[in-house]
């Protein structure tokens, strides 16, 4: 992995700090995940190749440095990602841009690692397991323990090649399926991963049931049992409160989270699916607290209006449609 | 006005500390500004009375307390509106429930004076200034130094009939027509408000460009200028942060907020008008995080839904779409 999860790019001030608000991180990394987590979950569209790295190539030109691209899932299981050798062969070449790969098992790593050994410019991968017994058997079909033994091999190669390992736990945050997912269990899971060598926990709030206090309470709880990695936040957006439960994650010092462009994604196993937090409302929100990502936001809204245009539909992402408070400010200055 | 804004319903437990988010209120108080702010702004549907009427006794029915009805406007303004009396007069008797009307000048005053006179159940008005001079004028063609000139005697009027004023002020985190708004500019309105006796300020994001530190710097400053008056922010979720405004807003003390029911509402002067945050998310996120507001959330959810038949479309609004987080926990639960 390229990109420091430890420190901000030199230079940059400070975050103000509201008051009320305690210490804010004056930088946050973003990893997009609409290539991955968004155009999977699409099913009025099979984007065409070509067009899908041309996307990849945009969202690299705004700034975004984290960016993961496909799974190396079974074709018949998710046909959108049915080109993922072809997509990782095409990636356009950008030194300091990590692009990942979402791994679900043993076979998916054996396919990764003959691209690897073609020069597949991958840098990281992102594993799979759920809190949840019945989430998890109803994503991959087996036990949690059974998910755990058989990543630890994927784990333990992939960081033999030298690649960065985030472990993805869904149903962090509660589970449409069982309901309450209790801190115990998070922490166990995580903690297994960790053990086995994951450097960064991507932590789902799969099917949007988080909630700010909830989020302090579990990311503090992890951090104490897990000190050593990098904890990523991939909310969702199902009850409004996505951003919110930013915030609160900010407020104990979490500078990285996972988004997707023009709030694409969701969960087949949850009611009313709506998307990953839109990456452009984050950006919106960050930028306008003083808070940096790098990323530029008039560009990244040029990608979320094609996307609408491809798919015939308003996508549900608000700056995107409202503009940039910065275009407020300049268009339509009077005085 | 009957709902007491300092002391939280006897009996309910504090609400859960999350370390990093610092005391918050254990219990909020809503004003739903659904039959104001967001049918004044519908441009696709004028409501007939009696199902106004009806809209308005379900909302009551959920456990709002405060609500906003409608707005004393010229009926050629605002044609949505123009059934303000009729409304009015026909408003269901709750003894504990707070009808709030909008009054922009003194002629709305001597309109809603009649009515008063009739034995309108009427306990609170909300006047209407920006703090930008160029919205003000776009908004009611005069300067704000005028505005608050004709302000004065219907806030005294009002106050002599034994009203609860609240002073609305418009444009306080930013203008769409003008840019940045000085805190000072909003300090020095706010004060002239209280002094001739607001009781309480609803502080709009007019046009939806509040973030959560300038929420708190601001709403810090206002509470140190004008101490003795409930500070009830008004959020439009323009650009996504809606409740994450609102939690930061929770962190500095503030406990009252108006929203809109299906996120109606929004603003002629500013692009991609997206309106007010949506009750039903608000009251969803505070449930969740264990802060009351008394407000039965699928009731709401189900007036949300009738409201996209009658306008043949869909709101904006989250949780009416994908269910309470407790709906999950029960329905689906399979252990």
């Amino acid at each position: 992995m390229n990109a420091d999860p430890t420190s901000p790019p030199t230079g940059e001030p400070p975050a103000p700090t509201g008051s009320g608000l305690g210490k804010l991180p004056s930088h946050v990394h973003i990893r997009e995940e609409g290539p991955r987590d968004g155009w999977q979950n699409l099913d009025d569209v099979v984007i065409p190749t070509a067009l899908k790295l041309d996307y990849i190539d945009r969202l690299v030109r705004t700034g975004l440095r984290r960016i993961s691209v496909t799974a190396m899932v079974h074709p018949a299981w998710v046909p959108q990602l049915a080109d993922a050798a072809d997509v990782i062969s095409g990636l356009p070449t950008v030194p300091d841009v990590d692009y990942g790969v979402l791994v679900p098992n043993p076979r998916g790593w054996e396919r990764l690692t003959s691209l690897l050994d073609e020069g597949a410019p991958i840098t990281e991968i992102t594993t799979v397991v759920s809190v949840s017994e019945a989430h998890n058997r109803a994503n991959v079909n087996m036990s949690v323990d059974d998910s755990l033994r058989q990543l630890e091999p994927v784990v333990s190669a992939a960081r033999d090649r030298g690649l960065h390992v985030c472990a993805g736990v869904a149903t962090v945050f509660g589970c449409s399926l069982s309901g309450v997912v209790p801190v115990d269990d998070v922490v166990r899971v995580t903690r297994q991963l960790v053990d086995m060598g994951a450097a960064e926990l991507t932590l789902g709030d799969t099917t949007g049931m988080a909630n700010p206090v909830q989020v302090v309470d579990v990311l503090s709880a992890l951090r104490e049992a897990v000190p050593d990695v990098r904890l990523t936040p991939h909310f969702h957006n199902t009850r409004g409160a996505g951003l919110a439960n930013v915030l609160a994650a900010m407020q104990i010092g979490i500078d990285s989270f996972e988004a997707a462009y023009g709030e694409l994604g969701g969960c087949q196993f949850a009611r009313g699916a709506t998307g990953n937090i839109a990456t452009e409302d984050l950006v919106s929100m960050l930028s306008e607290m003083g808070v940096t990502t790098g990323v530029d936001l008039p560009a990244l809204i040029g990608i979320v209006a094609d996307m609408e245009g491809l798919l015939g539909r308003r996508l549900d992402s608000h700056v995107s449609h409202a503009g940039p408070v910065e275009w407020v400010m300049t268009e339509t200055a009077v005085s």
